[in-house]
């Protein structure tokens, strides 16, 4: 297990790209828009993990909710698995909660299962695996 | 700079060390007190970066305003410098808005600084540096 990247919750995507182009002296390699979670992504490298900030494209999304509730911040740790369905079944027999029964799309061509922060000390927990072929 | 850890604010380090040891499949690697901070903290090796579960032993410890304020959770993240004096200038110079002036010493044989969320989009910023010698 990695951390694939560590995910943060801004109101406006240019805003913190330039922001965190500042912070950590890189530029964002790259941006995604990703309809399903209604969010803009943008995506920077740092050592060997990444970045990824998220913007609400609707007031509908876990993103508006999340800043609406708690402001501007870290939002969840992605760990990067080698089998999610393994990994699903394991944490569930140990009695976390996942907030999505089957695997998801979600950015960066990965699949994505999130598990309930309150199963897991506070934390928002994103399961993912690189899409192959 | 590589995220050299990722601080997560818990209300019980061995009930945490629990959660995480079967959320992340491994047992934690190192415990220390940090009296400076009014901390015990927990560590957890997840590929190139670490989890650093954070308990307060104060009332008055930043853990415990935290916890109290928001509940347990992603507390900072915290990325390693060559140079952590050159780092401070470079944020400041940026409009960055450092917590201490001067680097302090942290866990894990550290010195650390950190930046006001404020400043940096809600995130708490940790930067550290390995003492030498």
């Amino acid at each position: 297990m990695q951390v694939e990247h560590i995910g943060i919750a801004v109101k406006n995507c240019n805003d913190a790209n330039h922001l965190f182009e500042n912070l950590l002296g890189i530029a964002p390699y790259k941006a995604e828009k990703v309809e399903s979670e209604a969010v803009n992504t943008s995506f920077f490298h740092v050592g060997n993990t990444k970045i990824e900030l998220l913007e609400a494209t609707s007031e509908n999304s876990a993103i508006a909710k999340f800043i609406e509730k708690r402001g501007e911040g870290i939002h969840h740790i992605a760990f990067e698995v080698e089998d999610i369905y393994a990994e699903m079944e394991r944490l569930k027999s140990q009695g976390f909660q996942l907030l999505n029964e089957a695997p998801k799309r979600g950015a960066d061509n990965k699949l994505v299962c999130f598990v309930h922060p309150k199963s897991a000390n506070g934390v928002l927990v994103e399961l993912c695996q690189e899409i192959r072929g």
